[in-house]
């Protein structure tokens, strides 16, 4: 055990390729077990499952779930299992998003609600939430049944809180954080929690893993945040300026808007209310972003984030699974830049 | 324990009034835990929930739960929680529902979509299905979590393969009862069955419960069915000619398409399509319903699931709980009468 961690030397860009090579024997078991289980005699339901779940995301809560696994010296199968449940978890809230926001593009693809209509998405996305107890049930921790079912009230409460702040440009930072807190870094909390679980370890240890996650899926949505409003970012499968035209409100527009003028707050709020579409309009908003450091004061707080997520791993033995966990934190903030 | 029952003289109407006397002292509690579970820090939350949870439904569901239990004899307070678990799973049902088939009118009063929009009803749906799933965890019963995950998979699955067939006017009675045994008698068999898993009494008595409740819901919903097209049954809440008017494929229609003439099944096709709307179009459907005996013939077949129903308590001890448990199926049935 060593009490600090020693971030990796800025010889080359931090990546998800050490995360994703530590577990890419279990990820392939995930990934049958995600396929097997998303099965049902309705052809619909794996046609539009498998559409989001075959649509090129990195797996990141069912390979964080792995890696703390590994992390813990976790010899057994049961995270094969719990990871396929987080990830239906995780895309049932997708499917559900991509309904409330009316979005049409996800990961550069047409979304689900766009190709098969929301009630479709709706209600695959209610069968794989049940799909993803049944498979903790299979499991049979009450515990991880309580991490799981707990983030996934939390999650929908920040959905609704969300909802409630919807164009709301006056939202404040705090409130922001709570609502990324609950819709994005619960599950990544989770994800890392169960972890501790199965490899039966105590709740000290569960909580480390806990903070690990939290902090690294909030560092991962400021960045996001971020990277929306900058031009080079074709990488995310999202267009720049996404957030800006559906009216979303992200810690960057929140910190512009709070330091704005009157004027500027004038173009915001018109903004945040669909009013403000056009390539012009982006360009300003970059400008306004640009002028009052909104930006690279977003990245400053996601450094934080993923400082205090690599600080969590302090406890446990150096080796390739703390690296690659700490560089997964890196790769999060690295991305903005 | 008693080889046959005896269904009650036909002295008066059956009625739900001796299982609602039965349960009300603990559907008190159940409603209590409803209430506390349904808070939360996000204000829509509790009031968009209790919208529909005080809206005047029978809470027939939980209703099964606490007389099966009784039934059973069972004399803690484990099923006041479970009961709960299982309205709020029926709740969000509804909502998803509501959306789904785009419905302003549920219970004679304003659906929530309408009211606060799809996007509210479908995340405060998962809120309540998230819930749920936490008040289970809570028991602590990793049998109850199985049998309430698999039914709501199973619901789930019953809801696109009914979203597959609608306005086709051609879906086999078969199929149809597959929907419903998925749509709505899933739900009504886990209510009844996790009440012999709190009474710990074995599969056998599960079994017959779920059966109970199983054939009991087939019944209800056909006699729903049937009285959508009679017309003095505004006691439901529903207009006359609401599933006429929104296209929807039930068994009185399937009966009648599938004894019509070519001209006739004309009508139907389009009047599943939504292009026969008005009064005179409904009176037409009346009278080829009537003609073909579809409405009748659909009243046969719920009796015959609440005989079913009915003789699947026959293991049981005679005495108040059973009698209130058969009326409750011979009540489904004299609705459509």
């Amino acid at each position: 055990m060593s009490a600090t961690v020693h971030t990796l030397p800025n010889a080359r860009q931090p990546s998800l390729d050490p995360v994703m090579a530590l577990v890419s024997k279990d990820m392939q078991a995930v990934n049958s077990v995600i396929l097997s289980r998303m099965q049902s005699d309705i052809p619909l339901i794996p046609e539009l499952a498998g559409h989001l779940i075959a649509g090129g995301g990195k797996r990141m809560r069912p390979m964080l779930t792995l890696a703390c696994a590994r992390l813990l010296d976790y010899g057994g199968t049961r995270h094969h299992l719990l990871a396929a449940a987080v990830e239906f978890i995780h895309t049932a809230t997708l499917l559900h998003d991509d309904v409330v926001d009316g979005s049409d593009l996800r990961r550069g693809k047409r979304t689900a609600n766009i190709i098969w209509g929301n009630p479709a998405s709706v209600l695959v996305g209610d069968f794989l939430f049940s799909r993803s107890f049944e498979l903790m049930v299979e499991d049979g921790s009450l515990k991880v049944l309580r991490i799981l079912s707990n983030a996934s009230a939390v999650i929908a409460e920040g959905e609704v809180n969300q909802l409630t702040a919807q164009r709301q440009v006056s939202t404040s930072e705090d409130k922001y954080l709570d609502i990324i807190g609950s819709k994005t870094a619960a599950l990544f909390a989770a994800a890392c929690r169960i972890a501790a679980v199965v490899a039966e370890r105590d709740e000290g240890v569960e909580l480390a893993l806990d903070s690990y996650g939290r902090n690294l899926g909030i560092a991962f949505q400021l960045v996001d945040d971020a990277i929306d409003y900058v031009s080079d970012a074709a990488q995310m499968g999202k267009d720049v300026g996404d957030d800006f035209r559906d009216g979303k409100v992200t810690l960057p527009v929140i910190l512009a808007y709070a330091r704005g003028s009157t004027e500027e707050r004038r173009f915001w709020e018109d903004a945040m209310l669909g009013h403000r579409v056009s390539d012009d309009d982006l360009s300003h908003a970059k400008s306004l972003l640009q002028q009052h450091d909104a930006i690279a004061d977003t990245l400053v707080r996601a450094r934080l984030y993923a400082r205090r997520a690599i600080d969590a791993l302090a406890p446990f033995p150096a080796g390739q699974a703390r690296s690659a966990l700490v560089e997964a934190a890196e790769f999060a903030v690295a991305r903005g830049y």
